[in-house]
């Protein structure tokens, strides 16, 4: 069922320098192996759905359990459970989204649950299940924006106070402590060992990719290989392993479940670098427009790792540090005039499509949900490349 | 089996304000239930055994585990590591101690382990998985001493720089949330999610006693009930649970699970009212030459709350806050002249007895093994009251 990478791209589609054909007839019958009789399976362009409305009944029930949970257990945390909601709309229900989505994405040939062990008394359904996984992985990603707001002193995190700032350390700590052992009881309730395991080594990435990012070793923060390894750990196991979870409480295959961690590490992975040329970038398309936060802190991303594959020289540019202004502006200098930019975009496309690519390889269905989920999966990946916030 | 209260003490064994018979043949033959031949089971008094010796091999066994987890994975959390091991030994010991006494102690009828479930390739020899309990519970126990030296800016612990002072807030994070993630990791290679929801539980009653201790209500913070839910949390939920647990995974009743809670509950208690006292007195017997920690950051513990029940205008000075150190002393008299270091100890000793009478309750034994470990684990109560440090 994978797609061939030599077929002509679907006709007005052309994205970059990559294509990535979607949400047109003949592309989606291409997906779902469909080329004959397509009149339910494949909607119009104009019929496309955005994925977040797609599961928005899901993704407010969700928010909501989240918000009450925190409130109402530790009154003193109720602040915590503002900033969940107060951070961008965006970010906030980007993971819940993905994986509400990739359930029902999964949804083709749901097997029987296993019986229920003795005393399991907790959520049985496929569905709710899968939206606790949902939850648990919000969980996680919001205690590691906590405790990296304790470690990076950061005053704002997208314009919004951060709750270190406004509530100090000590809360800050404590709320992600509550929201980490929060998310280890839900998962215990789920009663599958091998997704406790599986999400336990998420959080254990989290640690290690923000420890790897302190190393000061240059022949660690200027290789592309410790590069990736720290924005797999930091970014892209909290996806891939979640989606592969909901996979694994289906019942899939170890196939199956491997495509969707595939679609989760791949779209962390684009994300990651995409997050890394805004931070140069910003919302225009020219350099130091964006807040630059990350070389002024001394962490290295792929913009500059590229630049200084072109200028061997930038190294010790880098090396000597910024607290000399100068030196910063000759290290901006260097990536401007090197294909440093382009590179990272172009290697967050190939991942991007590599997303894409296995949500084409997933078993065909004639289930108009499953199609619409899976079409929505490859917008997503879309939007991670184009958004320019 | 549980031994009545009323029974006269065992001659010579007098303990403070009470009677806490032991180590005497008539004592041990009553917790055995067994007057007739107890040439094997009976230890005479020298021949008692200290309980961290008992299980020296097997604590050196864990430590080591301990250390080179952290060390060999994360090397830049090398620090942590030597943190670990660097504190008092005493202190560094207790917890897996009183769980592989406890391990001993439940050996009675140690039924065949279930079979292994699909997958399952993680330790199936039962003494083994207790030992993984006693690595988690340190794990646990480390993290959240790295997670409270963020909190309270802390200089020093027992004496030892804290990893916070000496490596910042971010590596003391970082650290105990590895530690965290490592528990939840060997947690899962459990394979038994009873287990987990008890241990998950603790980590959220550590966040929530932490939670209970910013309150700034005076309804709570000069509520004896408060205070001991807070204690509870803090301190007794840690030790109930995993001594709970170490029965759960050797396949105990629920009747003996909840003994094995029931001591570890009462000795957390304990173990914390004798703390709260020497934070007043210290090693000496007077008031005033302890750290005086506590009170200076404002926590209210029972030997002022007891104070409080003989003197109800204390609570308007304790009010008034300590930024004028002639209203600390005034507090200080307060308490001097009141009995509450005195009903603190009483308390203390309470919870001491309860921890007893839970073991003193198991089923009985004829193995030499249980009962040295059962009285090395009621060794323990006494050992904790009468600590001065």
């Amino acid at each position: 069922m994978t797609r061939s990478n030599s077929k002509t791209p679907a006709a007005g589609i052309k994205w970059a320098g990559f294509c990535r054909p979607f949400s047109s007839k003949a592309a989606l019958n291409d997906v779902i192996g469909n080329d004959t009789d397509s009149s339910v399976a494949v909607m119009e362009p104009q019929e496309r759905v955005d994925p977040f409305s797609l599961v928005a009944n899901e993704l407010s029930l969700i928010a909501t359990r989240l918000r009450s949970m925190v409130a109402a257990e530790v009154p003193n945390l109720a602040s915590a459970a503002e900033y969940f909601f107060k951070i961008g709309a965006e970010g906030k229900r980007f993971r819940p989204t993905v994986l509400l989505l990739m359930a029902t994405a999964l949804d083709v040939h749901i097997p029987e649950l296993s019986p229920p062990g003795i005393g399991d008394t907790l959520p049985t359904d496929l569905r709710t299940r899968q939206q606790r996984i949902a939850e648990i992985t919000e969980m996680i990603h919001v205690a590691s924006l906590l405790h990296d707001d304790v470690l990076d002193d950061a005053d704002t995190r997208r314009g919004v106070g951060s709750l270190n700032a406004v509530m100090g350390n000590k809360l800050a700590v404590l709320a992600g402590d509550f929201l980490l052992s929060r998310a280890c009881l839900t998962l215990a309730s789920l009663k599958n060992t091998e997704v406790v395991t599986l999400i336990a080594t998420v959080v254990e990435n989290l640690v290690t990719g923000e420890t790897m990012q302190l190393t000061t070793a240059s022949n660690k923060r200027f290789s592309m290989e410790y590069y990736m390894q720290k924005t797999y750990n930091k970014t892209a196991s909290l996806m891939s392993n979640s989606c592969k979870s909901v996979a694994l409480l289906a019942g899939h295959t170890a196939e199956i479940a491997m495509l969707a961690f595939e679609y989760g590490k791949n779209l962390g992975l684009a994300f990651q670098l995409i997050d890394d040329v805004l931070d140069f970038t910003g919302t225009s398309a020219s350099l130091g427009k964006g807040s630059l936060s990350d070389i002024r802190h001394g962490i290295i991303t792929a913009p500059i790792l590229f630049a200084m594959e072109e200028y061997p020289q930038l190294r010790a540019v880098v090396d000597k540090g910024f607290d000399n202004p100068a030196n910063f502006d000759i290290a901006l200098e260097y990536l401007g005039k090197s294909r440093g930019i382009e590179r990272t975009k172009e290697l967050a496309m190939k991942h991007a499509n590599l997303a894409a690519a296995a949500i084409d390889s997933l078993p065909q269905s004639d289930d108009e949900d499953v199609i619409k989920s899976r079409q929505a999966l490859i917008d997503l990946t879309r939007r991670v490349i184009t958004r320019n916030k």
